[in-house]
């Protein structure tokens, strides 16, 4: 086997082609993102219940080795927030959160997903990603953020509160409600406040104050490391940690250590599905996004190359002391928006990351966490689409099932147990809309060697001879369909002498179809009639040669459906062509 | 709402025309099966780990009750060798053989399974049972069959011997073949050559002894009969019972005794996963054999009446001290070749299973269980059909790997497991077959209006303009391909400026395929390219007009493809008509 260097690591082909003007975009690119990134890795490792200092462990070889593996040009990876409740739930039922365990299962998580995602994409089995529907997605992530949104309540309140689900947090929100500590609500409140006002109003505010659209975006961007300044400062002047507003504290200063997560069977067969699960969330939204800014620049991104550069990611994330990332979409769009060009962007923002991890980490000290949680609040609160649950109910009512299932679900029992419902379903939806091949019975136009459906068109139909056209693949859910439609349409017929079975729609025929097909041919052949073949594929045909099929058969396979009719009914096609015949005759006298 | 009695009872439609002539022929088919089943219904109730008479018991209310509102005029309904299998397999879970609990266990399922097929029925959701792709339940028939036969061995040998599947079973008996029987083992060998030779060779003997096939042929069908006296009068005559041999001993003589299943939700919701494997495996094979039988005689069944009839034979059952039954292929074979008219053959054959339960079962005493472990053993082994095996390996790859999981989990682990895995593996080896939608890039046949594949036919592309055909409906697991085929299209072609996607087969659409193409949409805009669509049907485009699609379609809907180009790119089609107009002008120089 020849190996393409390019396809072993795909950043070679933007690094041979870097040029200088590259660089002063990816750099501010690079700039942008961290002044971003810096108060999300913070607030998104207190959200999965872990150590400040993991979100900055896996904001940084992780977007390296993405770098080096992935194939979009601006994807921004790192913690995000869908993912790290994902973590939440899964090592929470694990391990105490704070616990070295809790850790542990957090780095096995990474690694098992970083795993997962390469096996994907070195198989080449992306498609399976598909299975995640539109509307169980859309409803994943908005009932999701419901759900992040409340369990950061806790941290705005400054009450201790646990729970995987609106039916834990709730009773357990409103148990502790009368131990909410002021000083608590008034800094998390105005953190709110503040972080909605500039979501809504500082931008257009600073455009009318003359400043550029993309300049008032980025300030209007850095909202939450202006909240997180401010709020350092004032605890710090007011003294308000005494007073009882939890504080980040001490991080630990330094480059992320190396680490080796727990080879342990058992745990690793407790987190394979969470494992899988976050996988193909994060796969899934990094692919749209990747797709969406690629196509701006008419750019092609890789899918599977995508599960690869995902997958080193997350091992990255494992050996650094991280935990599970995946693409971002705020993020990946504000890179892409101030002008990255290469994944070089990435490299740089991992860089300035690093730095603040090994120097700036003291200055974190007196963070309020109520301010993280405010800045999940107005992040996730922007990924609750209830216009997506309306123009879904409005489209198709199966679709709807699926996503109230998973909304439901999620809401009431848990992430996990949503999103399977969410996928059982549509799969059971789909299966059920296909177990009716669209068929029609067909008859011949006049004048023509076309046939049409018989209730749709006036056409000539053959008393001896019934055609019916399959208008899908044919397998298992749907065979035994044709089969009873088929004995009801010659019961009714006494005359019948033939039926023809028109495939030009037939992709393939799988094992159950097939049987079906032969039952049709022996039961026909009791009753008297002989079953026909028209207009197959050839690689379907290839197939039934393959099969004891022609010993059934009882007819013929004509190549279309007029030299059927010709063989079969001659009259037929004569009185069609009469028909014409009379029909020009008619016209030309008058 | 109107209610057609024939509907609710579908006994009025042959009971209003019985004739004389009818009930000769159904009284002779009720005598043949009656001697076929008498046997049967033993065996498979010492299969199921059942007294004998329950076998009995689920032989005469049952058959009343599918007579009354079954469709099928010919199929014999009752205890059979599969769902026996389940039974024990499920109850042999929750209760020990023999036991007060296994008996209510069993009336419990059958019960359950009454109303799951009931419920199927009035909700006409027979379609669900299409999940069982043929290859599937062939290869569940065959690998129970073995296990069946296999399980039937203790009672040959004579050694107590348990198990759900080979790997309890085959360690147990090497283990325990120390200590055979010698006179059981006798017995069930003599009875095990005899019904073999009776099977294979005693019907052309017949033949040529002079014998009409058809008399031959039942003489052979009533071997077990046979092997049932002959051991009877042995087992008396030699005091075999004293020498350890097995007998059946005190059938308690009577009509079915009234039952009450117990009414315990815990039970229930333990047996409810079995109950509906028992129904819808059983109904599968009850519906192949009815349209079998009826096709032949140009008579129709109806699948949801089917479900009514087995659901009305299962309460039937679990209310007179049986266990679930369904309708049996080989009995009902007979049933037909011996000439039943009606389901009053059904009624006859209960009378006489009525009268053998309240004055016969004496005669039963020192019936040897081994004899009846042989008919099991000969019956069952009819069942496995490794062809089908050969058929599907060579037929398809993908459902021979549904075949293979099922018959392996069904020999290695039980048979719910099997079957489980089966279904499983059918649906999403289906979904992985139509993760890509067949699509092809058409151009227009010169001096045509016809558009086809470029790659398999010499036809005009316009340079501006590509027209993608569509050959299957949009859905969650294909749209993201169509996707990515359509934004790698569109990157091979600089000079593109419009997208025609041609939707002549596409049946539906669903919300997943929407977004997909409001996406492609998107992103065609972008990139400065039109999105159209052309030949689209009317349902399809009613729902379309229900979502905001028109919002980011940026092209226009065509009639038909030959319209979209003659908007989009005329040069081009005028070049089609061109063409044709200088091959036309060649030929016409020769």
């Amino acid at each position: 086997m020849k190996i393409d260097p390019d396809r072993l690591l795909p950043a070679l082909t933007w690094l041979r082609t870097y040029r200088r003007d590259d660089l002063a975009s990816d750099l501010l690119a690079g700039v942008i993102v961290t002044i971003m990134l810096i108060p999300q890795s913070l607030a998104y490792a207190l959200l999965a219940g872990l150590p400040p200092q993991v979100g900055l462990y896996a904001s940084i070889l992780p977007l390296v080795a993405y770098a080096l593996f992935g194939s979009s040009r601006t994807l921004a990876v790192g913690p995000v927030a869908v993912v790290s409740l994902m973590t939440a739930a899964a090592v929470g039922q694990l391990a105490a959160p704070g616990s070295p365990e809790y850790l542990a299962a957090a780095l096995a998580l990474a690694l098992l997903s970083g795993l997962f995602l390469l096996a994907l994409g070195l198989l080449r089995l992306g498609a399976i990603a598909n299975l995640l529907s539109h509307p169980v997605i859309s409803g994943f992530i908005s009932a999701s953020a419901v759900l992040i949104a409340l369990s950061q309540m806790k941290h705005i309140l400054g009450v201790p509160v646990g729970g995987q689900s609106l039916a834990e947090i709730l009773p357990a929100l409103a148990g502790s409600l009368g131990e909410t500590n002021p000083e608590t609500l008034a800094v998390g409140g105005l953190a709110l406040a503040f972080l909605f006002w500039v979501r809504g109003r500082l931008k257009p505010l600073l455009q009318r104050a003359g400043l550029g659209p993309r300049l008032a975006d980025f300030l209007a961007k850095a909202g939450p490391v202006a909240a997180v300044v401010v709020s350092i400062l004032a605890v710090r002047a007011l003294g308000l940690a005494e007073a009882g507003v939890s504080i980040v504290g001490e991080i630990p200063a330094g480059l992320p250590p190396l680490t080796v997560p727990p080879l342990d069977a058992p745990l690793w067969l407790e987190l394979l599905p969470a494992a899988a699960l976050i996988s193909l969330v994060g796969f899934v939204e990094t692919v749209s996004v990747a797709e969406t800014l690629a196509a701006k620049r008419r750019q092609r991104i890789d899918p599977n190359q995508e599960l690869v550069g995902l997958g080193a990611a997350n091992l990255a994330a494992a050996v650094t002391g991280g935990y599970a990332v995946t693409g971002g979409f705020a993020r990946s769009v504000v890179n892409f928006a101030a002008g990255a060009q290469t994944p070089l962007a990435g490299v740089i923002t991992a860089g300035f990351i690093a730095v603040t991890a090994s120097f700036l980490t003291p200055l974190f000290y007196f963070l309020p966490k109520a301010v993280l949680a405010a800045t999940i609040v107005v992040a996730v609160l922007s990924l609750v689409d209830l216009g997506a649950i309306r123009r879904t109910w409005r489209y198709s009512k199966a679709d709807f099932a699926a996503m109230a299932a998973t909304v439901v679900l999620v809401l009431g029992v848990g992430v996990e147990a949503g999103i399977l419902a969410g996928v059982a379903l549509s799969i059971a939806l789909f299966l059920w809309r296909t177990t009716r091949p669209h068929t029609a019975v067909v008859g011949q136009v006049p004048g023509s060697e076309h046939f049409r459906n018989v209730e749709r068109h006036a056409v000539i139909e053959s008393e001896t001879v019934l055609t019916l056209r399959v208008d899908e693949s044919l397998y298992f859910a749907n065979s035994r369909f044709l089969e009873q439609r088929i004995l009801e349409l010659v019961a009714a017929r006494p005359a019948l002498e033939h039926v023809v079975l028109m495939c030009p729609a037939v992709n393939f025929i799988d094992a159950s179809a097939l049987e079906s097909l032969e039952a049709i041919a022996d039961r026909l052949d009791t009753a008297g009639v002989r079953l026909h073949l028209s207009e197959v594929k050839g690689p379907v045909m290839d197939r039934l040669r393959r099969s004891d099929f022609f010993e059934h058969l009882t007819g013929e396979v004509f190549l279309s459906q007029y030299a059927a009719m010709r063989a079969l009914d001659p009259g037929s096609t004569e009185r069609a062509a009469g028909t014409q015949e009379a029909l020009r005759l008619a016209s030309g006298q008058r």
